[in-house]
């Protein structure tokens, strides 16, 4: 009843891949990932990966992905995080330049290529000319006074704040999770009862994204060219449907074998397809 | 402290208008805004109307807005509403033909125009193969039978479910208010525990819609030519800034003149200019 | 693994029974209900019903109850609906002695009881002196208009609003579904931001005045004397749990033989006892 | 237009005092107050301090409101916090006898005096049978490892969960504010899809158990002989209402002077009384 997600690929020209649960796991890359892409690459499939992870630049998470033969098969260019949007957002509409952070140093890069000062939330002063404030990630600060921070300085002074990452939650090691920055983020809009600027699937205007950053390299690319394929219902395929193209869901992650349908169920969110996993 | 409408849209060479609040009111058009928009075309610039309204189809919407020299000032392809989204989504996603509905006949329209057959929800039989069910207007059912309907057909099978309009209420007169069918699938999902795949302002994929749209008819547009103006913080401004566009707050509907601010600094919504309305 | 009831009611001296699911259902009162109740108040035990409908006066409620030979099981004062709270709230609060009610004329018995005088919304004037506003039940006005009309007068007036049923949805028959008071008063509150006075369980307080109205029939009674019995982990349970009584969960309502352990992880929410039924 | 406290108070003979932003600020007991407590306390005054704190017992809550002639104004049953009905529900509903717990080492008290065993939850191995988890109060502990470690506990094994302090945010300084062991709640509900048990005001039960615990001294007590004295609408009003007692508002804490008629509008809570403090 599940489909081999060879076979499925064959039908699609580019291939829009989550990372974690897709490629990898708590323990790196997936056995038989990294050769089942270089097939994917020498049959002329286009490859990218669309993931909510903003904790360090897209040249940093290419290196992940690096094949004995092919080299890097995530060029930079090819991994669109949703801290890009994160990105553009912050150069499009902060003033001052100055932008607070909650996050890892990496993280900052997306701060950093907007062209604007990133700035650790706990080194900021009273009397900073702080522009926007940036949830980036969940690591790299001290949750407790840095969270009572954010939650204070947004009390006084009305500002964007935007969040790189729409994750509330992301899975460690084994069954276990830990709370992901956008968890953070629906603590402090909760307690504030505001809603800040969120990127990242599910939106669908992270795949239109995707989708005209694929589209400068492969002119002419239309929705239906495309297959999204990812691990969980509620961020890969609910958002790739939202956009229109077609879904494939891997049992190689969140979603588990014995009981996908009543997930499907419970959610609403239907993929087109099913797999075991992309290696298999 | 003010800006000039016709000063500030100077400075963009397309403009994106929100309908209700800057357009027209619960009285029709408001009184000026034909001539300032006769004005604006005549200077050569692009006009759009970004609207969450899915009650009726674009060419309808566009008897409204007829100039006594110009003629229809919003051709049909100048109306952007977020049915179109919806019509999409129905037609990438849906297999089964039939799409059952809430809403008025008119809104059926964009079932129609996906090459689906509309079927009124009241009118289902239990034996129908219904491939979705389209949340498209408040008006034109029976709220306590069709509602309850709604939510035992989900429950009984999983399907698409798309909300063509996300706003939750709207202005009708004076300053009353009525629920939008947003309002009713807010009430659906929270019984069923499920989340719609919603369209509508301020989801910046409405934006990046309505950007793809524009460009069809404005080669080589950038983000930094177009200047979004709407009267609501949370939809308009909201969704606009995500994008990464200007947007200019005006204050002819739902946001007042005295309190402006205090709407600003509640909801962290930052809109980039702020006028007084598009005709003075 | 399911124990008895009967030999678990042997344990109590006083019974608090849930209606829905666990004495009647769609059909009406579920068979052998009644000769079980007559066996345990023969065997001595106080029995009272506690509930959240406000459908109707606890009277009119109790006739549902009539065994052959004992008569009436349910004397009106063992029957403790959450209108009873409604009404000691609006008995205390309300200052103009008019209040608007949603639902049916029956349910208005919990305005009145309090000495005020209910009046339908719908029928309500602008120039009225309405002091409150009471959800009292999902049937007997027509949604659209009346809930529009609720949510105008509350923008218009600041007054205490109460929901005499804190459910959002209730069984009809077979599998289905319907919306309850609660439910509506969700859609309203959301849209107007505002949380209303809703009494019922699974509140904790519903379970202390259900207490407080058993003690004054019981002299002495202490709170391990009592067994909730319910169908529903997330009312009966939930509160039953919260104030510290006992609870069984009866598997002939709302929650399914073959998924209950399911259903119980799924919420957190831990019964002390669970039987297939009080009939079995 | 604002009551003196004073006169108010006279018409009762029982009140009920929030501690923090009534009797107390960040910078200790409020100027005046311990004189005004002695005087009602020589009238014949019954005084109870009804709070949502559960950092430490009530006999070490005692120790701020020493009166240098009438000495302990609290003596500790006449502090009722919300710690007291997590400490009756683990008492009833704690199989186990360990009981894992969030917070300082003084709120563990909660779980000592209810006869079981607390453990920090950073200090719990696997293989401890643990019978709950109390989130007790917002410091005592390293928020990122342990609130992770209580998510990936409760997503192992399914337990009661108690929040001993519904409040989600507290002032601490000037206008700073943090966040409360119930914001921590909210959270890890929030990721976890499920509802824990919580105590406190706004919940009539904390009132209902307040009355119980006042009646226990105050015999033949009635609802109309008691005073809620509070400074925030949401919590001390709101629940103060909907037990049915008086509730006065204090403009000494939470609730500014220039605002509170827009803050009454905007919650739809209506205090019968507004006062300028306990002490002018």
């Amino acid at each position: 009843m599940l489909l081999s997600f060879r076979a499925l690929a064959d039908n699609y020209s580019v291939i829009f891949l989550d990372a974690y649960g897709v490629l990898k796991n708590f323990e790196g890359v997936i056995d038989g990932v990294l050769d089942v892409l270089a097939e994917l690459k020498n049959a002329g499939k286009e490859l990218f990966i669309v993931t909510n992870d903003a904790s360090r630049s897209p040249k940093k998470m290419s290196l992940a992905y690096v094949h004995p033969e092919l080299g890097e098969l995530f060029p930079e260019d090819r991994i669109i995080s949703s801290g890009l949007l994160a990105r553009d957002f912050l150069r499009a509409k902060v003033r001052d330049r100055t932008v607070a952070y909650l996050g890892k140093r990496d993280s900052a890069y997306y701060i950093e290529s907007a062209g604007l000062i990133p700035k650790p939330l706990s080194e900021c002063a009273a009397s900073d000319p702080i522009g926007a404030l940036a949830l980036l990630d969940d690591e790299g600060f001290d949750w407790q006074p840095d969270i009572n921070r954010a939650i204070n300085l947004l009390r006084q002074k009305t500002m964007p704040v935007v969040v790189a990452n729409a994750d509330k939650v992301y899975p460690v090691h084994g069954n276990a999770v830990a709370v992901a920055v956008g968890g953070l983020a629906d603590l402090i809009e909760s307690i504030l009862d505001k809603r800040f600027v969120r990127f990242g699937k599910p939106d669908a205007y992270m795949f239109a994204y995707s989708f005209s950053r694929a589209s400068a390299l492969v002119p002419g690319l239309r929705r239906k060219d495309i297959l999204m394929v990812g691990d969980t219902l509620d961020t890969d395929i609910r958002g790739g449907n939202k956009f229109g193209i077609d879904t494939a869901l891997m049992l190689s992650g969140n979603t588990q074998r014995d009981n996908y349908q009543l997930a499907i169920d419970a959610s609403g969110v239907i993929p087109d397809f099913i797999c075991e996993s992309i290696a298999t």
